[in-house]
């Protein structure tokens, strides 16, 4: 079994699209393991998609390819990126969206050699004529150095920092998964002791920091440090991101006090 | 090509958990194919994970390993399971999820040794943290009988049985497919010969049992022996669930009585 | 690494079925990759789906097999087909759905024998029974003589076609993409010299064709060649579909005029 190449679309999978990137792919490696992360990030929802790669990225053996495409700049100047991050490959629009995953010592490549792309390269459709075919390309053995030209800097995400208040951190809702459940953008690192904090959000006090929301009762608020590292903040079986919606919505601030 | 691994879960794809999994797997098994069964299943919906499974997994190969998590105990004490049924093992939580697709004779472990575990184990996200890395394992060929203690009984589900009276068979609506058609909970072997009797549901005459909806004319209603085995009602070219509404919706009887 | 098997469905992914044809596939096949182009065509939309299928199937390598069901005749007398087209193979129900993808010089054989199929047979999913055995089988080495009875026509799907109409081309919406990106019947060959033309859609002006939906401002129109070759008309950062409805919605008639 060869190489295992993931990819993460905003394409959904009504269309052609995601298949018609599998075939390049599978056409330019044909013994890749083409393995689906999603292609439900909302349309040009670059941060999402972002936090969806960083989240699963790292979970795969050094040597996976990474293939990445959320692209609301597709046609315009906006950069294709190669990066290489602790062994792991990432392919994609130079917007941000590879930022989060790829952490640490990166190198980086602009992919600027139309000899591996599919021609002609069609204007609205860089994820297949472009990264999936440079993708494929890696993943049949080509070294990144003849992919693209050495870059030392590409575009990062513009995300608010938690602030540290005296006695208080003040954080915000980063995104809300599937379950209606909360993520904060408040990490271990920044809070330390997870018991010496008292949790709100909007007004609603939520208390101390539990170890699951089985520690709560059905219907409770509860905080947690949810399994990515952060903070997160749900109501055991139910949607905590509808009860938030009178007090605010997303926009909320998370208040952490010393207890 | 390695060993098949099959993946169902309610965590739809939106987030990145599905991926996080699938990394755990391949970082522990390269070679194996992963194969996405679903992740669609409603959140928390044990019984419809249950017969998903049951409708999928018997038309793989044996030694086909089936990860399975709906999981609203997780971060409870509810423990987690290994399952082997003719030759087909199913990892998941010991919550009835594995108990219909596992049938006939059945060995099973508990999985109970943190060795065999991603460290730390996150209190929210056991799918990645015991159930895929204990899957990569096993993919690997690691033996059950390291993996986990030996264990005599698991949760089953708490179905509602069909009941036969005199001449009549009662039985319920158990789930209801992407198309609206109903998929009883009454099977072949309870009613033997199909031609001997006539259905109905919930007040309304479908009729004599068809060989499929083709039998009937478009917008009838039309029972038939559906391709898992149960009876199932349904509308041609409609869809039989939106009808069912004014008339009590899924928890109609369904009757059958002799002709 | 083995023969690559696409798949196409109108199955969603919530039931099992797509799980059982996977199974049935790797059965037959241990070797093969099964990857999945969508499963989300619209219930029993065979037109969307040969579209999709077109949009994708072309970027494999050859040899690739490309199993697909949208199948509102399953039960009735409509035939099951392979088809051979440039080194592809297309396995599925003989209703048009294939006749898209499978151009140029093709062979065809209608699966007609029993032995290579699921037994007994479902009347309602021979998407797994008759389908997807014989994709596997095909995958596993069988030729395609063995498989079916030759055949030399097959349905052709009635789509309206473009009309020319002196210094006119008259167009229709043939679909609607995940973006609400209007995807015209009007291809290259027929307009020849794109910078020739002026594109009007339910009496709106469009305008001359773009490079890309980036040439115009945010919120306007924009006609442009599409990534599968076709005229396709969108709003930037909008969705024209919606905006589309007061005009008359998707029968609305597509102008392009010389300018």
């Amino acid at each position: 079994m060869g190489i295992v190449i993931t990819l993460l679309t905003d394409f959904g999978t009504v269309d052609g699209y995601v298949g018609a990137m599998k075939g390049v792919l599978l056409t330019r490696a044909p013994d890749a393991q083409v393995v689906d992360l999603t292609h439900e990030i909302s349309p040009q929802d670059v941060i999402t998609g972002a936090w969806a790669l960083k989240e699963a990225a790292p979970w795969f053996p050094p040597g996976t390819i990474h293939l990445s495409v959320v692209d609301p700049g597709v046609g315009t100047t906006r950069r294709a990126l190669l990066l290489k991050s602790e062994g792991h490959l990432f392919v994609g629009p130079d917007n941000g969206l590879l930022s989060l995953a790829a952490g640490g010592a990166v190198e980086g490549w602009l992919l600027d050699r139309p000899q591996w792309f599919c021609q002609p390269v069609s204007n609205t459709f860089h994820g297949r004529d472009i990264f999936a075919s440079v993708a494929g390309h890696l993943a049949a053995g080509v070294a990144p150095e003849l992919l693209g030209s050495p870059v030392q800097s590409w575009a990062q995400l513009d995300l608010p920092a938690p602030r540290r208040d005296q006695s208080q951190v003040i954080g915000q809702i980063a995104r809300v998964d599937r379950f209606g459940n909360l993520i904060t953008n408040v990490d271990q690192p920044m809070i330390g002791d997870l018991t010496a904090w008292e949790v709100s959000i909007g007004g609603i006090t939520v208390g101390p920091i539990q170890r699951t929301f089985g520690d709560v009762r059905p219907g409770q608020w509860v905080a947690y440090l949810g399994s990515g590292g952060m903070l997160e903040i749900a109501v055991r079986e139910g949607r905590a991101v509808d009860l938030l919606r009178p007090l605010g919505g997303t926009k909320v601030k998370v208040i952490l006090c010393e207890r």
